[in-house]
């Protein structure tokens, strides 16, 4: 077991958390210094400091993280288009790294030698969480205690928090899934979902209404994009988190961004995670929409090819890399020209593209009509280009090569 | 002008290619094979017959090709899971590599030197009925009236028609739309449509209720796959025709499979197009979700990263063409365990997966599972899979290289 | 034919760009600027303007590029490690996109409506020149006049000349081959070479002593790099064109950089090309060289796997495009630690790397060495890594799948 | 520790392989059975058994795998002309998968449910030999000794060997390098390679003479290929073990093959190496040579732009893993008319190509040629093909978009 002085550790209030604090304490004999962070995650974080005082803990950071979570990660991402194995938004991969950098910069300040985190060995975040550590503190210990301890049931974990006066809120009933949230998605996983088979149960979803209890008259909104990102929303100029903020009320009033996904882990297996990404799912509809008039083809198909790479590296933990900073460099050297407005219409489930205009619009109705272009385009030019183009397809045939 | 004998012309029996026929008489001094084929576009082909001889047409092809259409074309695309520019399912472009072989075997079959279709010059059908031609015979002539004819306007072409006794049907109005149907869509483009902030009009579509006039209910059904293809719906046997025909009804009936998009185009330019695709939306859906259990995570990956360039590659017209089928070739290694069912939710305009089973499932949930997997899992091996997936990080960060 | 005023021509002094000089002015009655520019093909630049005041031309450019070609150009693009189809180091294909930007910033300084080259309707080059002159000038026009005119063989060129009292100069004997030279590389085409089973003859290279004339003893040398660039040889500090200067120099005299390939032009035929690239050649391997200790393996694989790509739009003539650009942007982000010193071996045409060394090396000796690396490197968790990595592999054997 | 009643061991018949055999009798108190192959590595298998049936093995396996190392796994190989980060020809990684396999066979046909290898905790060769015993057999136990033992300097390894009497040869000194060879290449690391500065003594190099010590003439040979594959080497037909047997001798004479890198091993550091290719240096150029006259543009460009990822799949061990197989059945597909004569010229360390013929040549002098081609290329085309190429990029510099 490594000697460590003082331990970072990612504090949600619970009481997993709030075993694993006790636990960094009795077993490391090491000071814990607790860091809760509001992600938009719906819940009170301030609450936490008491729980923390008393256990004992002395240093304590609460931080509201919303507007930069928005700004600096999700925002980037959605200018890539990411979707992770054709389905997922990425939601609960994206807040990780910015767990890890604060714990990094906590450990820092407070002279902390080591960083923890709630995390199994079985999933994605403890990747996620150690690989931004590692990246940021090379010299950094981990501490994962699910990896080390033997509380390995609730059972257990029970009988350790009533054992050390650790507070179990047995308010409502324990929801039996396993559930993340911030501001860009809340998931589900465990209980019948562990059967690919079961439907997910309609009393799960906590974010939108269903499908059949939204609305049944249809939400236009508008989105006004300024370098691939959103800046307001039906006129109104609005910060990032606040941006959304009301996608994910639009959205969720509308039934919009359910998802039911059988997804492979880094760690090697396969795993039935259900999400609500309202406001992403929208996010995501109108960023296509207004790159569809803004970007040069080649550029969109490079994003397009380039885009699955990019979405794994954020899904399994590799934020805080080279490759990923490439690639985000890259991405975002193609959105300087992403500006201009979407309207977008929500209807039970749905999001659908109803406009797109845009000062950089590269769309020229007068080369694309129907109608008489008068000579913007010289039709006869297409006949040299398919004749080029098919010319090593014919030299291949006439050699007899099957095409 | 080249020296043409006989040319077969992709003959719909309607106006445009009436006028062609007449025009390719007048100005090659060719005889005329016609080609007409029952592609699923819901139109009946028989009538083209005597319209052909009424204009003196001695060799006249009509075929049924829905079931080659779905069976060796829609099928192998859909394995791909082939989407252009992140939304198009690619319906027009997948008929075209088809037709283009049959203008070509009918050619060889009937002594024909060239072949003849009503595409213009701005769009990518051009390209891909000629790319196909000749990379199947390289030595064919092409001829694409509307890159060569001064019967540039509407008006033109009507009195080129009534000048030459070709029946122009009055009954009803003309539809401000041009469209292309078959099996898999039907498309529109022009008219109001060539403003991208313009929505389209209800009354335009005409495949599919609008999701506010789907049923208050949803539908479910459940697709059966072998191989990657769906061989069975709600557990009975169908070709592959039979099958997407039942999803087109089934899609059509619950709004599923609308779209409104602004593409590029391979000739250059960007144009807005409206599909609906009731049954392919519903494929998708369901071959990513048979995936998600069957499919190794890396060789899902793989499909994922080359996706882009195999839906370029049919969009552009290069079905025929040696890059095509490699990939092919490497997409179709993949789909042998592709195998199982996959439940569905219809609903107002929405697919979404109820459930999904396999024999062949990768899924296991004694390792998944959030309870105790009694031992099939060591979270310890976690540590050090992260440990050395960090060390090139940690390496770079200790020499103060930047995360 | 287009109405023209006045055209930039790109103008080498030599017989057949002085025809199209004449040509042009007979043919479009139009006022010729001419430009020449040195970009190191190793011949006299100054005797152009005579050859081209004697043609009546008021307007000429004559300029240096050799610095701006080599720093804007050939380093961004060896930043890369571009080689197009495994071989070729892209001499001529760089510097295409230098001339169109100068011809249309000419165009544009003396109010010419077009530019024109004396690039044939065959070759990469015609595009090369177009697509930039038209990325940077939409409404440019271009003529090609290998496309249009009739002087379609040397005797009718000659034929051409002679009428036109344009001097033929029959001083030793016309070479064989079609050639091309700047500071980066010569090229060779046509003459023997179009039977790609001939040898080429040791008389037709020009830069380089064949590698058995080449000195019996080894040349070492170091070359200093600063973000991926060259900045010293042998620790004194250089411009970019004297680096390349110096490395032919020492490169030819080593018989280094030639090259016999069979290519794939853009336009759909293959060629037969020679190529002599003693300064690149040795350039490649040691930007490889100090990329091998300084760069993050991720990043390094990234960039090779997107080389072919940005190998390829560079030979097709698609430096001044956004796609081209962003991935300079993802390349560029990566160059920043790309500093040291590479020790090279040249001898008798091979080079190879002596040493490397670098104050950004990643290079740990004390984690690499078979000797006791005293903790630095836990060899157990190489377990837990592999197991991991292989998780996936095993669930699909244990279901029988075939490995 | 495991329980393991027989483990099968890759074994050499040299010390360490030695020492393991008795540790893994005494530790894990199992019976031991051994496996050596003939991969073509330069040294007798056959001492093996003697050595083995002293240490009390009863079942010893020795075989001769040469052809099927060779037609198996280099030729396939080959065919994606695999290069590791620019320039590793793969020697090491491409023989572990058919070791693999063999363990995996012998410990099925032997009952025994463990394999152990010589392979260290810090290298690649542990995570390609687990990888595949993992994929071929799900439940086998893996035994790495040099991850579990304390023997960490070599004083303690001879002191085991010394007093459980296992013979420690003497005769010569031992290298001060690590080796590993098979017939496609040996290689060195440790010892000065440790710093990469350090240039590669001449005495270390074991295969072939120094390019100084090569014949002062070129040899040259022509190899004939038949679907990618070489068949005959200057006519005469030979099995693959037999190609590369005389490849290597016509290359070691000529001083070709000797390469010097630093490379990203897959559990994240950088080491160097030093190795001896020359068979699969000259089999790689005039694989490539082939294949520039007889596959089409695309095919070797998708070739080119997935060769990265195959190597890399190959280098970390992912023989036998699905994603490799859809790759090599893409590349297989290809192979089909790579047919053909190659002829080289060796010289001194250079392999250059001095021809190429093949049937399914698709290089046409006709048109190609600067001469003129008889109406078989109309360069008119080519301003069409332009034109439309240049499009999107004049629509966008229309809008005053930045080239």
């Amino acid at each position: 077991m490594a000697d460590v002085n003082k331990v970072v550790l990612a504090y949600s209030g619970g009481l997993d958390t709030s075993v694993i604090l006790k636990w960094l304490q009795e077993t490391y004999g090491c000071e814990v210094v607790t860091f809760t962070a509001d992600l938009g995650q719906g819940e009170e974080v301030e609450p936490a400091r008491a729980k923390a005082q008393k256990l004992g803990v002395k240093e304590i950071y609460i931080e509201d993280l919303r507007e930069e979570f928005v700004r600096d990660f999700v925002f980037p991402m959605f200018r890539a288009n990411a979707i992770y194995e054709g389905e997922y938004l990425l939601g609960t991969s994206i807040a990780r790294p910015l767990i890890a950098k604060r714990l990094v910069e906590i450990a820092n300040q407070t002279g902390a030698d080591a960083v923890s985190h709630g995390a199994t060995g079985k999933g994605n975040d403890q990747v996620r969480f150690e690989l931004g550590a590692y990246a940021l503190k090379p010299g950094i210990q981990v501490i994962a205690p699910w990896r080390e301890w033997d509380l390995t049931s609730r059972e257990r974990l029970l009988a350790y928090a009533e054992q050390h006066g650790i507070p179990i809120e047995r308010h409502g009933h324990k929801s039996p899934y396993s559930m993340d949230a911030n501001l860009l998605h809340i998931s589900y996983e465990g209980g019948i979902l562990e059967d690919p088979w079961a439907e997910a149960e309609e009393s799960m979803w906590r974010w939108s209404v269903s499908p059949e209890q939204a609305p049944d008259a249809p939400t236009y909104v508008e989105l006004t994009f300024a370098r691939g990102d959103v800046v307001a929303i039906d006129g109104e100029a609005m910060s990032p988190a606040a941006v959304l903020t009301k996608l994910n009320e639009l959205g969720g009033a509308n039934g919009i961004g359910r998802l039911d996904i059988v997804e492979n882990r880094y760690v090697g297996m396969k795993s039935r995670g259900c999400y609500e990404t309202p406001g992403g799912t929208i996010l995501m509809k109108a960023h296509r929409a207004i790159e569809s008039i803004t970007l040069d083809r080649e550029a969109a198909h490079l994003k397009d090819e380039l885009m699955p790479r990019y979405a794994s590296l954020i899904y399994n933990g590799y934020w805080w890399s080279p490759e990923r900073r490439m690639l985000q460099a890259m991405i975002d050297a193609s959105q300087t020209p992403v500006n201009g407005v979407v309207r977008l219409k929500l209807y039970k489930g749905g999001v659908s593209v109803a406009g797109r205009k845009s000062d950089d619009s590269l769309f020229d109705a007068s080369i694309a009509t129907f109608e008489d272009d008068a000579g913007a385009y010289d039709q006869k030019d297409a006949a040299g280009f398919i004749k080029l183009n098919a010319l090593r397809l014919r030299i291949a045939a006439a050699r007899g090569r099957q095409a």
